[in-house]
């Protein structure tokens, strides 16, 4: 019956709940979760989140809030991108900035400024009855002059990473998961949750 | 005995918690609550913010979970400039976008936009064992060409109110709470409190 038990245990161990309101965000990392042989659900409710300076904060609360109604293990994941001469500006903040001040506002708070140096972050609470725990992935770039490509979402046509010339909306899904900050974090998790 | 009872009962009645960590914002609207007999005691606590567009929502999130807490009638309040053209940007984050970015910040944001009109808001939530109301105030006006004025805080220095050449910074005290969205949202209030 060792085995019996071992496939239980494991199956039991093995679902967590992935909170996102976004279809693709959690294709994405489901996607992921299957090479570590981990099973995400998703549980699709908007997740409460605290004004604080940052995303540590934000996952963390909202974590907290989702499990005591929940009960169940969970993930919650936030990014953010961080303009150093913005003094990390938008941060937390990233996509209501995004709607109302477009990626125009941004370009046009940096005209004059010679750093234009940046980097996207995703922050991830995993939590359970005994565990709350974070992992971090970024990616470094810098602020693009002007506004290229149609791919992607969020601040992807202004930002390009280290080593590349072209922004994240100007590369395929592909490569751009080569870099992304979200695949990293997740991966961190991953690595460690299968691990203990 | 019925003054007597009367006299507890109002006691009761009017004494209620007003949550800021800001001593001046307390001693201001202490002043004000004053005039209508109403104690207000300082609850010395940074507020809990939750993420949201509207000033409405984030003083209510705070208002139940801090009632929880302390299961004692208070008052959680918020304020926001909501500037037109930016599509009322920085609104609930107004404290976070002047840290972050500044007056000058917002001066680049509005360079070649003729529409310049903006409003101060505050927001304020009371709650008690029965009831969770809320009450506004704002104030009209527009954001200056330049940086004008040393008083008040905040974005004072750039907003000029209706019927005015002054900034707020260019104003004492006393003439600039003639104007004021807070005193106007606590007045709303006490108007409401002591007449029901």
């Amino acid at each position: 019956m060792k085995n019996g038990e071992r496939t239980i245990s494991s199956a039991l161990k093995n679902s967590i709940l992935l909170v996102t309101s976004n279809e693709n965000k959690y294709k994405e990392i489901a996607e992921i979760a299957k090479d570590y042989k981990v099973e995400l659900e998703w549980l699709k409710i908007p997740k409460l989140e605290i004004q604080a300076d940052t995303l540590e904060e934000v996952v963390r609360y909202s974590a907290i809030v989702i499990f005591q109604l929940v009960k169940r293990p969970l993930i919650v994941e936030d990014s953010g991108l961080f303009i150093k001469s913005l003094n990390d500006f938008p941060g937390p903040y990233t996509n209501y900035v995004r709607r109302k001040l477009g990626l125009e506002g941004i370009l046009k708070l940096l005209e004059g400024k010679n750093d234009r140096s940046a980097y996207f972050k995703t922050s991830l609470c995993y939590i359970d009855e005994a565990r709350q725990l974070l992992f971090n992935g970024t990616v470094n770039g810098r602020i693009s002059d002007t506004i290229r490509g149609e791919k992607g979402f969020g601040f992807d046509p202004i930002f390009i990473p280290e080593g590349e010339s072209r922004t994240f909306a100007e590369m395929s899904t592909e490569e751009k998961n080569r870099y992304s900050h979200r695949s990293k974090a997740f991966k961190a998790f991953l690595e460690y949750y299968t691990n203990q």
